[in-house]
C-alpha cells in the first residue's frame, strides 16, 4: 500500500490544511479546525451543510464556496464527524435564516447530525435532507435504505443555488426531499480499496475481476463479476440504474465520477458508453459532469448517476457557483 | 491491467468522443476529427495550438477554450499527432493573425509539428514555443534536453490569456521562449503504467519502491529509491528543481499535478508539503494549482511543477478563462 502521507494519525489533518491552504480564495477554517467553512458569508441566507468522513474528496470541502455550501465538516476516514465538529459548523455559517443539514444515509452520519441538531435546538432553526442515491444498498435488502454517493453533490448543488436565490428553510427541504427518488447512482471497482490506519484493504480482487455495486467506503457490492469491456460493464451499471430510477420527465443530468485511481481518459471513455446507452433510452442528456468529485481513497473504479431534473432544477444547476471542485458563471 | 476501454484500437477515440460531448459548450471535432478545436474563435487573434500523444487527458485538449488553447491534437496512446493533424489544426484555428505552436520537446512531437509548419510555410505565418520543463532528462544528460511535463499548462494558460489581449505573434513567441528557464517539474511514481496496446508496463516497481523522476510517458526516473513519507519525497522533488531552475524573482506558483492514479486527498497532502519547503526557501507561493492536469494513463504518482513569474505574468494567470480543465474569471 504506497500513498503520499506521512502518518496514518497526520493523513486527514495534513491533507485538508493543504487544501484550505490552496483555496484560500473560497474557505476559511472554522473556529479550532472544526469545519471548513465558506470565506465570505451571506447574511440572511440559509446556510447549506454537509460533512462525513475523510476519504472521498473533494466531496464534500471541495464544494464549499458561493452557490454549494457554507460549511462542511470533516471526520476521520470513512467515519462520520462527531457531534461537536456539526455543532461547530452550525454555529459558523448560521446568519440567521436557519441551515439545512445535508447528510448521507449512512447510521454514523444521520446519528450524529441529528445529535448536533438536538445539541442547537432552540438556538438554531435546522432542517435535515438525506442523500440516499446509491442503489446498491436497497438491492442488498439489509432495511436501512439507499446510501449516499457521488449524486449527493448534485442535491447538494441544486440547494446550494436554491439558497442563494433565497429561497426559505421549508422551500429548500421541499426541494431536497423531492430530489430523492429521482437520482440513482452505481458504482463499480476494479480494485479494493486499502485503509491507511488499519493497513487492510476491504475487499482484495483478482487480475480478473471486479466488484459491481460497490460503496465509497469500499463495501463490497452485490456481485463479482469477470473484468469485461467499458460497454458492459457501464451498461450493466446502467440498466440497474433504469430499474430503480423515478422518471419523472425524459431530461437528466449525467454525472460520471471516478473513485480516486481512475484518470480522466478512462472516465470520458465510459461517459461516452453511458451517454449512448442513456440516448438509446430515450433520455436526453441536457447537463453532464465527468471527472473525480466522490471517491473511495485511491480506489479505481467510477460511479454512474443519472438524476431527472426539471427546468427550474436545471436552472439552479446553471446558477454562478465558484467553490474549489466546481466553478462556473462568477 | 484493468481498464475501463473497449479495445486498445478504440480506446483513444472513444475517450476523446466522450471529452468533446461533454464539454460542447467550449469545444467542437475539427474536420475529419483531426483536431479539436475551440467553439468559438475570435477573428484576428493569434491562434494557439497545441498537442501531443494521447495518455495525457486532461493535457491538452482539457485546455481548449477561452483564454488558452484555440486548437489541440490528439496522437495515439504516448505518441506524436501526424503533421495532417497538426496542418488542419493550423488551417481550422488561424482567423488571420497566425499561430504559435506550442511543443513539448520530445523528438517525435518537434518533428511533426516542425514538418507542419513548412507543410503550411507561405500560407500562415507560424512562431513554435518548446516546453521542456522536466528537469529529468537534463540530469540524465542524454544531449536532447529537457523533456515538457506538467510545466507545460502554466505556458499554454499564460500564451492563451496573452493571446486574448490581442498580443502579437512576435510577442507571444518572446514570452513563451522567456518563460522557459523559470518553469520546473519533476515527478515520481508509485507504480509503473501499462499501455493498453502492448499490455506492458513501461518499469515494474516493488512493492516498497517509488522511481524518482518518471517521465509522463512512464519513462524511468534517475533512481529507483525506496517508499518513503510523503516529506521526504515532495523535499527530493523540490531541492531537485530549486538546483535547476532560474530564480528571478520570489514570487511564484505551485503546481501539484496527479499522473492519473492518485486522489485528489494525497495530492492536497503533497500540496501542503511542498508549500512548507518552498516557504522555508524564502519563495512566496502567489497562485496554487492542485490536481489531475497532466497524466500518464492510471499511474499512481505526481510532479511537482515551479514556475517563477513576473507581476504582468500573474495578471495573465488571472484573466478570464474557460475550458473543460480549467475555469474562472467567466
Amino acid at each position: 500500500m504506497k500513498k503520499f502521507m506521512n502518518t496514518a494519525e497526520t493523513m486527514v489533518a495534513e491533507s485538508v490544511e493543504g487544501f484550505v491552504r490552496a483555496h484560500e480564495e473560497f474557505v476559511v477554517f472554522g473556529a479550532d479546525r472544526k469545519c471548513i467553512r465558506r470565506r465570505h458569508l451571506v447574511p440572511g441566507k440559509v446556510a447549506i451543510i454537509s460533512g462525513g468522513g475523510a476519504g472521498h474528496e473533494p466531496m464534500h470541502i471541495g464544494f464549499v464556496g458561493r452557490g454549494m455550501l457554507d460549511a462542511a465538516c470533516v471526520g476521520h476516514i470513512f467515519t462520520s464527524p462527531t457531534p461537536g465538529q456539526i455543532v461547530s459548523a452550525i454555529e459558523e455559517a448560521d446568519t440567521g435564516a436557519g441551515c439545512l443539514l445535508l447528510v448521507k444515509n449512512y447510521d454514523g452520519d444521520v446519528m450524529n447530525f441529528e445529535m448536533a441538531a438536538e445539541m442547537v435546538a432552540g438556538r438554531h432553526k435546522i432542517e435535515m435532507v438525506l442523500a440516499s442515491d446509491d442503489i446498491e444498498t436497497t438491492r442488498a435488502g439489509d432495511g436501512r435504505g439507499r446510501r449516499g454517493v457521488a449524486g449527493t453533490l448534485i442535491t447538494e448543488r441544486l440547494l446550494g443555488g436554491a439558497a442563494e436565490q433565497g429561497q426559505s428553510l421549508a422551500e429548500l427541504k421541499a426541494i431536497g426531499d423531492s430530489l430523492s427518488s429521482r437520482i440513482r447512482s452505481m458504482g463499480v471497482a476494479l480494485t479494493g480499496v486499502a485503509v491507511p490506519h488499519t493497513q487492510r484493504t476491504t475487499f482484495t480482487l483478482g487480475p480478473n475481476e471486479i466488484e459491481m455495486g460497490v460503496g465509497i467506503h469500499g463495501e463490497p457490492g452485490h456481485s463479482r463479476e469477470l473484468f469485461s469491456d467499458a460497454d458492459t460493464i457501464i451498461n450493466h451499471l446502467s440498466e440497474a440504474i433504469f430499474y430503480d430510477i423515478s422518471q419523472s420527465t425524459d431530461k437528466a443530468l449525467l454525472l460520471v465520477n471516478g473513485l480516486g485511481g481512475t484518470p480522466p481518459a478512462e472516465l470520458y471513455l465510459a461517459y461516452n458508453s453511458a451517454l449512448r446507452i442513456m440516448e438509446e433510452h430515450g433520455v436526453r442528456i441536457e447537463r453532464s459532469l465527468v471527472g473525480t468529485y466522490a471517491t473511495s481513497l485511491d480506489m479505481q473504479g467510477l460511479s454512474i448517476t443519472l438524476a431527472f431534473l426539471t427546468d427550474e432544477e436545471f436552472s439552479l444547476w446553471d446558477s454562478p457557483i465558484a467553490t474549489a471542485a466546481l466553478r462556473w458563471g462568477c
